[in-house]
């Protein structure tokens, strides 16, 4: 019997797999992943049966994007949890699987405070009840995480006008959220309020994130939409056919600074050149107040085979070196709005984003009302 | 018997198979072609024995790059020349091969206009005498390129600060020129005078011309290089690891504006946000005067499946459409200087190109020394 991370649309055609799945006794404790390496092609699940497993499998990118990775960290501490392992130990191989996405180590810190919480109250059955606890607040982020979804398409669709054409970076849909996603939700939201007229798609490499799984799911949704190379996007603005830039983020420092997909600070610079909004989507856990600012963070640097070889054969000659960050920081000054579920931040700076992080609501709770405006 | 294009450079470990190289009879008459699609991972010669079969391989990019598409030009009229064919249609058939590469019309043209003068002389072997002028005239824009590759190679190093990191976009050496040449050389210069620290090569999406080819080329000549991403090329400004941006062109407009490869204007734009000088190199050839302004460059747009499938194999979902125009035209005001073999023209705009066209010297010529200053 299987417990699913929150309501789930199917992913791939005629098949209901979720991008993250827990599995309880007999056949787990278990955390399956849709492996999202292999998507469009092959929808196979990936078996996590120990730590090390899902540390794999993220550092892999067989699981990713900034609110899923959140999940899959607090799933990661209740399987530790539910197999009798050390819960503090495991929570530190997580949170240091993937240096940038701050959400990966909210999710996990938040599970393990639960777990120590109910191993404190000192009950009888103490290591039952505490592995219980962290399980729950594992399933209680990823509910709050669909909740959060939806309250970000919600004030994100007021920065969408009428017959938009939209470009979009890297995948930000339901793939990387116990919801509709980040970026990608707010994109859905204008195409059911009819507003959307164009969805382009940029490609996203090295990893092709663009064109492998947000084609897929724009297609499944029916959003008339086209892939681009991501050099392509620059032609695109300066010929008028992009009216709103929206993306997701793996970090936004205090100060507003945006750590996303590498090429999110190009097309920020670009859109900025071209008087084209920048909007950044991204749940409130995606905002670390611990970074100060965009120098703060830490941006991960992958290996050189991503870029120099492809779909496993190499393109480049044997031996290139290659320069791969994963991420690049874009400063709040280049930056429209940044939309949270809790409301959205414009101007993007360390005072709107404080009000928002002091305002009511709550990351599981329904959204507030708050709007920071201008 | 052959008679190469000009002098050559190995392009292949251990093999010395030019780019492009003329067969004569009994071999020939015919065009042989390093397979440019099929590099560094295998070195294949298609040749073309028709003008039918040397179009197919223009359109298919077997051969490619501004400078070496005016000598393929010539060589196909030479061809047809040779085989007793309708050179005008020939011509015809060849320059429509690519719109926006102005190079393959001159070329062309040249060697079309020389048939045409052999052929109103009135020899008594009038059709064997305007093929051999035909023949004559592709020989003469190749050795012409090579020398103009030397010259853009001098004027340009000038624009290199010693230790100088050196960020390049799509594929601008031997492969695509009768000598070392465009971009390509002045770098080569750079690295024979020590300048040079290190050379960053855009993978340049769709085909890979940075990772496939600038990156082979690189390495055979012992510079320090690393590949990246296009969109990574922002962070690396942003982290001032570039000192100078250095491109090709295809078509470069009476006003100064530069058609060249997809993702150049974008660079354009990040260069100049990030104050780092963009200087373009492209032979006398590559000015277009009939063309006035950036908006006249017909932009050539080329099949969705170089965007949505890698290597053969499908990357998006089926069907999916795709935005891939193949060039994109930055104006004049974005472009720090343009080098010529008859010397820069800094700033860059009507009146410093109409300077370098009027100057002394020409494209076959040795490089005069008309420098156009701010």
């Amino acid at each position: 019997m299987d417990s699913r991370a929150g309501t789930r649309r199917p992913h791939t055609p005629g098949v209901d797999i979720p991008a993250l799945n827990w599995l309880d006794p007999p056949a787990g404790p278990a955390v399956e992943l849709l492996d999202q390496t292999r998507l469009p092609a092959t929808a196979a699940v990936v078996t996590c049966a120990d730590v090390p497993a899902l540390v794999d499998a993220i550092r892999r990118l067989v699981v990713r994007g900034a609110p899923l990775l959140g999940v899959a960290g607090a799933f990661g501490v209740a399987l530790a949890a539910c197999r009798g392992e050390d819960v503090a130990q495991a929570a530190a191989m997580i949170e240091q699987a993937r240096p940038t996405a701050v959400n990966l180590g909210w999710g996990t810190r938040r599970a393990l405070a639960a777990h120590q919480r109910a191993w404190q109250a000192g009950h009888k059955d103490g290591e039952r009840m505490a592995a219980r606890a962290a399980l729950a607040e594992a399933r209680l982020i990823a509910a709050g995480d669909a909740a959060a979804s939806a309250a970000m398409a919600a004030h994100g669709l007021g920065l969408i006008p009428p017959g938009a054409r939209v470009l979009t970076h890297c995948n930000t849909g339901a793939l990387v959220s116990a919801g509709e996603g980040t970026a990608f939700a707010v994109i859905l939201a204008a195409h059911r309020a009819g507003r959307l007229a164009m969805l382009w798609v940029d490609e996203t490499r090295p990893l092709l994130q663009g064109a492998r799984l947000t084609a897929f799911e724009a297609g499944r949704a029916g959003i008339p939409h086209a892939v681009l190379a991501d050099a392509a996007a620059a032609s695109l603005l300066a010929a008028g056919q992009v009216d709103v830039v929206l993306t997701g983020a793996d970090r936004i420092a205090a100060d507003g600074s945006v750590a996303n997909k590498v090429g999110t600070y190009g097309l920020a610079v670009l859109a900025g050149h071209h008087r084209v909004p920048f909007v950044v989507v991204a749940p409130m856990s995606t905002i670390d107040r611990d970074t100060p600012d965009g120098a703060s963070i830490i941006v991960e640097h992958r290996p050189a085979d991503e870029v120099t070889s492809m779909a496993g054969r190499p393109v480049a000659p044997a031996g290139t070196s290659a320069y791969n960050p994963a991420f690049d920081v874009t400063p709040p000054g280049m930056l429209t709005a940044i939309v949270t579920e809790r409301g959205v931040a414009q101007p993007v700076n360390a005072g709107t984003l404080r009000v928002l992080s002091a305002g009511p609501g709550s990351a599981e709770g329904p959204p507030a009302d708050v709007y920071v405006e201008r």
